[in-house]
């Protein structure tokens, strides 16, 4: 089979985990990793450099518009919505964090699978590649578990996505191949996803989780307190702290 | 009820018509028009106008990154893959035309709808207004009549589109309101279109149909043919021509 991937890299821990099991999954790897608002921007160095030690494409993709179109969101829009020490300690509700970007995912995985698509059509319709030796599939860390907040980090949208992302495509309707939405961490808790990055030997201390960019974690928010659990439980040293 | 809609309009006369139709629909109607690549340039000055005609709010996103994503189409990347001067005379095959932008209407919709979501969850959390009382719809123009050779024109992947944005979402998953993505003309011929567009008095000078971007219509591309084609059997003129 020749197989083709995309992965969404944020450069945190469980995308780079999903990264690194991807490398063993696809010949044709691409990491995608989008650059929207400033909230993130350590990721992005972070991601560029797990990319390149794990020797795979990597691709940094504009999403300034992301602003635009999510701006009601603590991370799109900060100044209006202070990401809150942790979220869930500051939630007056017991309601979806403020964090929540709309759509979100789904503006991932669309875009990403556009780029999947792209590189597949031109693999069977340039290199002619024969359409029934064409794998491809679309890597994405999200985590139902830990983090079960966000409407689009269920396995259901996955399984709508998957379908939709199909539906919408050539390589489907004219090739009969179909794009996979893998989730391969969906399941697992926080130190389960840090026993596996340890067994797939994710260099650790390249991924960056806090929701700030100093140039250390901040220990506060809420991502390094799950990062923080996940380690302890999994009792493995997080080489960042 | 307070109802909420964003319209996407290209500019071209099936958008326009869909984008008039949709004033009588909703209260806060919003058109959306994505600029990327120089293909269409001429459209969005003609949207722009359309929008300020019919007097609702018109955002233009710039969505240069879908050249990057979805590389393989003669839309996206007029000098690999020339517009042929007819789609349809031009394929070797009968398969779909090299026109096909990779998941265009899944990026477009779900951008759109991040948009649609960010105002409502505004409404709502802000402006206080009653979930109940609110409605959310996405007003398409795509067509599966006269231009089916696109996956993502298809009523079945709107269903599944419908599905995807709404499992994704907050306004779901929280509020229990649902996004509702409409195509009031897909099952129209041409010349309907184009009778529905007199009716709705839509402002037939300012719409672009053609793939060229010229003083006039170049009468010579597949769009332009099916234009022609409307109006002539709509025994209606085009202001255009």
């Amino acid at each position: 089979m020749n197989t083709y991937g995309i992965t969404l890299l944020s450069g945190g821990l469980d995308s780079a985990t999903v990264t690194s099991y991807a490398t063993g999954q696809v010949d044709h790897l691409t990491a995608v990793t989008f650059q929207y608002g400033q909230s993130h921007a350590k990721e992005i160095e972070c991601a560029k450099k797990i990319a390149s030690l794990l020797n795979i494409k990597h691709q940094l993709l504009d999403l300034s518009l992301l602003t635009d179109v999510s701006w009601y969101s603590a991370l799109t829009n900060p100044d209006s919505f202070p990401v809150p020490p942790t979220e869930r300690g500051a939630q007056v509700d017991p309601g979806i964090p403020i964090t929540y970007v709309p759509l979100r995912n789904t503006i991932f995985l669309s875009l990403s699978a556009a780029l999947l698509e792209s590189q597949v059509l031109h693999a069977i319709e340039i290199e002619n590649l024969e359409p029934r030796t064409v794998n491809a599939t679309l890597y994405c860390a999200s985590n139902a578990i830990d983090f079960s907040g966000y409407p689009d980090c269920r396995p259901e949208f996955f399984q709508h996505m998957d379908e939709t992302l199909n539906h919408g495509s050539k390589l489907w309707a004219q090739y009969g191949i179909r794009m996979s939405v893998q989730t391969p961490i969906i399941h697992l808790t926080k130190s389960e996803i840090v026993q596996m990055s340890v067994d797939l030997k994710v260099p650790l201390n390249l991924t960056w989780s806090c929701y700030r960019g100093g140039k250390s974690p901040c220990r506060k928010c809420d991502s390094c307190i799950l990062r923080a659990k996940g380690f302890e439980q999994a009792a493995v040293t997080d080489p960042l702290l």
